[in-house]
């Protein structure tokens, strides 16, 4: 039985991720081993992190050459096994880049479908979750304070600046074109944007903010991050949620000016967290963020694109600020 | 009536501070004006923030060139003014490095003597305040867990390192020398001690904290801050009390190595706090810290230097280590 799978060839270390690292290949369906489910790909989820795991262990450890590359995914339940679960339940599970895995029943998080499917990848996912819990957990945002959001068109960085209007903040959000600021205000809400590639943009960023900046939901790292730094109101919160600007060909000891001196000049906190941290308060969230979604508050930005051979050209463009919203990658029909 | 005075007679800039920067004279004794209280100062405070209250503006504008320096002290009310207390209070408020000064009385805090005298401005005073509330507030070490403190023989380090003791954690100092180290141990009921400017420091660390540090309260910022973030156990936190690695001499643009990076993978907290925030909490700390000290838990570790002329040393050799617990300056005999 046929499994097409692409595989992470070699790892790029420092270099920039080109198609080369990759290679796809005609596999086997895999054979479930104790505790494991065969599971079938439905929408890969297409991520900065991704590019992360090659460059040294994370939350997890870093991946290896030759291996079918990793990646978090919706997959449909085809074999449970000893798992308990259904055939045809929806699971969100580290199936890889292929068609058919062998996934561990106890890694593998059963979804129940209370919006549209691809939701459940996206605002309603992962990507909203991580948003839901960075932003309120760690930047608790107040009604009037100004947050900054970087990659502010991108999966996580949409969600957080829209939970941050809904609670009565005003959002700046941080994008790398005019057209993806143009879409943030006029479309998502956002009060300001501002485009990090201007030659103009920390004058815009001064412009934006007049009273410095209480909250920084950080996607990005790098240059981005010290100019916020430095713009931080006393008692500000910085998200630290990713630091895409150094995963692709980036260095792995770039560093942060002003820390820890102005952390300690104006009482700044920066944290980082995961949102596999909060399990337990995934369910809660999950039906606040669909309430929001349902009532049009919190609007559901995704970039679908088709086909498992595609998943290369999509994680490198995502890697190069390509999408707005959350990019995934559709490998079968969705069951229903 | 004379009042001799200690004037910053020119701001240093980036480079190292040493006895021209300052210049003494006979000056007069102030006439408090409304809303002042004249005082008599008996005991100064010198602190690593003296030498950062020249580079910019902190919490406080910037120290200007030709005024009398800044400086905490414990002073003797004699004219009280309308501000509602006895002749005699002991307050502590910023003198400067002068005999007799006019204070703002709401910017003055009457201080109960409840331990010997010169406690008041080490243990229980500012100091001993700043590593309560940096340690407990930020860092909450758990029993059992590794705590790290720089500058540990210093004023705020001994009594952080000491509270995280009696708090039930295994306690590592950062010092300067191999017999700060002993006194730290063997003393201070510290359980390791590492040098920061042994060439084996990193290797001391690692053996010093073989399951990563949950706990970093940091004095001192740059090199050392950047090899304790590499060994950052998950969840850990790290208390932004100081920067005195870059305060005299220093690039004001110094940079913390691995952040973001270590903080999103490793969930990882930095926090700046001034102990000013916690006012209305500190006679409920110094109480404690009363009590630990009646009980001998806490040893209070001073180093009075004599004398208003002798200041500007005090605080150079401060700023190059040379002190062992909270440096201070007598100025005038206690009160009683």
């Amino acid at each position: 039985m046929a499994n097409r799978q692409i595989l992470l060839d070699r790892l790029p270390g420092e270099a920039v991720l080109t198609v080369d690292h990759f290679v796809a290949q005609d596999g086997s369906r895999p054979s479930p081993g104790a505790g494991e489910m065969l599971v079938r790909t439905i929408l890969l989820s297409v991520d900065p992190a991704n590019r992360s795991w090659m460059n040294g262990p994370t939350y997890r450890s870093q991946l290896s050459a030759g291996e079918v590359m990793a990646a978090f995914a919706l997959a449909e339940v085809v074999e449970p096994g000893d798992s308990g679960l259904e055939p045809g339940t929806i699971v969100f599970t580290d199936t890889g880049w292929q068609e058919w895995a062998a996934v561990p029943a106890a890694e593998s998080m059963p979804v129940e479908i209370v919006s549209e499917f691809s939701h459940h990848l996206s605002t309603l996912g992962l990507t909203g979750l991580t948003a839901y819990f960075g932003l309120l957990d760690v930047g608790y945002p107040q009604p009037g304070e100004t947050v900054v959001v970087s990659a502010a068109a991108g999966a996580t960085g949409n969600v957080a600046g829209q939970i941050a209007r809904i609670k009565g903040a005003r959002v700046v959000g941080i994008a790398g074109s005019a057209e993806k600021g143009e879409f943030l205000t006029s479309e998502l809400g956002f009060d300001f944007a501002v485009n990090y590639r201007s030659p103009s943009f920390a004058d815009d960023l001064d412009a934006a903010c007049p009273d410095g900046i209480d909250v920084f939901f950080d996607n990005v790292g790098g240059t981005v991050l010290d100019l916020v730094i430095e713009r931080m109101a006393e008692h500000g919160r910085i998200v630290c949620c990713g630091a895409i600007s150094g995963y692709d060909g980036g260095s792995p000891d770039a560093a942060a000016k002003h820390v820890p001196h102005r952390l300690v000049t104006h009482r700044l906190k920066m944290q980082g967290f995961i949102v596999l941290d909060s399990l337990e308060r995934w369910p809660a969230a999950v039906s606040e963020l669909a309430a929001w979604v349902r009532s049009g508050e919190l609007r559901v930005v995704e970039d679908v694109v088709e086909g498992l051979e595609s998943a290369p050209e999509a994680l490198i463009g995502l890697l190069a600020g390509a999408n707005v919203g959350k990019r995934m990658v559709r490998v079968a029909p969705d069951p229903f």
